[in-house]
């Protein structure tokens, strides 16, 4: 069973009328929900708890984690964020949601800006799978429409990603690489676009199947460390550090 | 006329009596000798040097940046580290070479632990190549064969590179991810494997060659900057935020 | 210089009115004519010819070749297909454009159907740049609009590009990987989704800039032709067929 | 249960007194045997049967085929050729052995020569993991030691993989890409480099394993085809095929 960990900032669902009147009890609760007959062993976790919810037993003991934040990225320390990019590259998955393209974690393991285009303006999107053969496509058709959401475009500041997965129209004419694959480590992460806190985007159950698959697939299934270090030869050298 | 900029932190060849009969000048300046001919407009900058040679000044009016490092890597300055990070992801071309695997802003542009294994015993590396129509293998044979040079084995824990341009084979038994590609914003990035500073590698007209090579890939060819932020819709929209 | 040889099957153009009052001496000479002043050195080529205007002596002094075709595919011959396809596994550059996708010689360098959606409906095309500093991106905006085109859409049945370069944003909703890289062999492909027949997208300023920068990325770099077959050891072997 | 389908040209095994020894029955048997704890339900298949054993009720209820050939090629058909890259266009995974690399299904569907270099000395290879998160990797070592085995050598004429899992080191000097993947459509296709048909490799149990992996993930996870040819738009259109 995938121990998932579902960390919201739980922000704005506390402070700002329209996200509070969707998400009542905070976005973490409503994937909870909407996650909770995948087989998953769930907890949640935010900003304001103590070491963000997520402490050394909490990470140690997570196989995947889901990240939503948006409006205090600034205010996950930089000692939990490294504990997350570290964790990640040892094996953990990690599951990156809409607005956390701008997360502290995110950023420390693609080592790029992560900065794209935008506009609030509740227009139409798209979502286009390109690789229906991909474990994250599994049981999803070839589009998924969000009548309202917010627009991200592109150029999307991201490294080369290892699989593109879906790609999103918008109404207002932007495209964008929406569902991306990386590896870091011995960690996989899968990073999903939709999801402004003002939209009732993860109640949609396409949105929710596609976020399980992501779950599932950033599991990992290897059991053997890599490891590094000095090495002693498989064969024996005819020389030994001699200088021409 | 590219303006190249070669660091090397410049600590082994002062103090180990090897590499000193080998680069007495530093790494650094058999490199700029021996890329003389290239019609690259070249400087130098070192470790011990105020800013470790890298000011704003110098790391503005630089398109390439060739980094060497290996004893020292810690003693580079985070804000130092920070800034040639970003200068690559604002469109400057970084050649890491060897060691340097391991240096500060590699890691933080990969985001992985860069790790790898390694031994120091002067064995045969035959690097060939693996994509012959990449810029960078212009001019350059299958193999090149190098008599004594220091292991380094895979598992190489980087990113998958956009760009697998040379596999290392070695005396010992072990593979190595030797020449790999990878963009981070604007900027291009070129890891070559080769350098012990024991051995007169960077004396080797292939190794040369690729390296001049790999700078003249690096150096952005682009005019137009990429454009973020909030975004006016190309298209009239039906909607404008209003709730289902 | 580049030579050029730009291949239309040169049919809709003299048989339905709206394809020849937008093209009328054929969409070839529409692109020779808008490449002028590019440096290369362009011939043209069309189906009525013999074997197609593609001898071995027009195939063999051909650097880059573009390819138009749509609703002739199957009047290319099985003999001039495999010749293309050939020359491109040994170093000839391909542009293949448009309805092209479904040419036969695409076919047999992809080794998948290359299906796609498509609906003729004049509809606006909003072309986004997702790789700003690859070659063929050198002077290209961010977008290109083009107010009518054919719509193609996703799920494009090609295997995984090497590049993304373009991603198309249509009016009615559907998204296209329109600007895509491949290399087989030592030949470098680049497929470019605009130019419905009956539009004038070849007379647009910077389509034809995304044609010339692929037709230069596609002409080969490389001067070493890779070897194959029997080959000797570099190290002495231990064995010598001798079963355990 | 995935149905596996083992097609073997079986010739060398019958005509070849060192194969023969080695693989009195065949090598399609003994790797039947030696999968046989996997939970496949698994087939076999060889040229000389009729339709090389690989009618169409054979291939349509077949979700996974591993294919070996390598004196006989020209002696599979291309009417069975064609058969089988069209099922692994529609979904059937194919692992491709060793020598297979020549196989006509093969070279379709890459679209490359598929040419390499080759030396029959009996030397040691080593195969190096260098993707271990990779589901083909699972429970699989760092490396693979096989004592006595066929080089083969890059420039390996692929596309470039998909995926690239193993490298192997030759004690001749060598590198090879040995664990590649692809996708064609639906398909997903595993190239696994070791079997020359003189040396025991299919009896090792780290090599079975391996091709283990490789039938499971080939293995076709999605259940909604991919939809093609004319459609209907999302949203309204402003204009209707109206030229400028």
């Amino acid at each position: 069973m995938i121990n998932l960990t579902i960390w919201n900032e739980f922000v704005h669902e506390k402070i700002h009328d329209e996200a509070k009147e969707i998400y009542p009890n905070g976005i973490h609760t409503a994937l909870k929900e909407g996650l909770s007959n995948e087989g998953f062993m769930i907890r949640t976790a935010t900003l304001d708890q103590p070491e963000h919810g997520l402490s050394d037993e909490v990470l140690n003991s997570t196989d995947v984690l889901i990240w939503w934040g948006h409006m205090a990225h600034d205010r996950v320390s930089d000692d939990i964020t490294q504990k997350v990019a570290k964790r990640v590259q040892q094996g953990m998955g990690l599951v990156v949601l809409h607005s956390a393209h701008f997360s502290k974690p995110f950023k420390v393991l693609m080592g790029t800006s992560c900065d794209l285009k935008w506009r609030e303006a509740g227009e139409q999107e798209i979502i286009w799978n390109v690789n229906p053969t991909h474990p994250i496509s599994k049981n999803i058709d070839a589009k998924i429409i969000l009548e309202h959401e917010e627009m991200y475009g592109e150029f999307f500041d991201i490294p080369e990603p290892d699989e593109l997965i879906f790609i999103s129209n918008f109404e207002g004419g932007e495209v964008f690489r929406s569902g991306c694959t990386f590896k870091r480590g011995e960690g996989k992460i899968f990073y999903f676009r939709p999801g402004h806190e003002t939209y009732p985007t993860y109640y949609n159950q396409e949105i929710l199947k596609v976020i399980a698959n992501g779950v599932r697939w950033t599991h990992g299934v290897h059991t053997l460390k890599p490891e590094f270090g000095k090495t002693e030869p498989t064969r024996t050298l005819k020389v030994s550090g001699v200088l021409v």
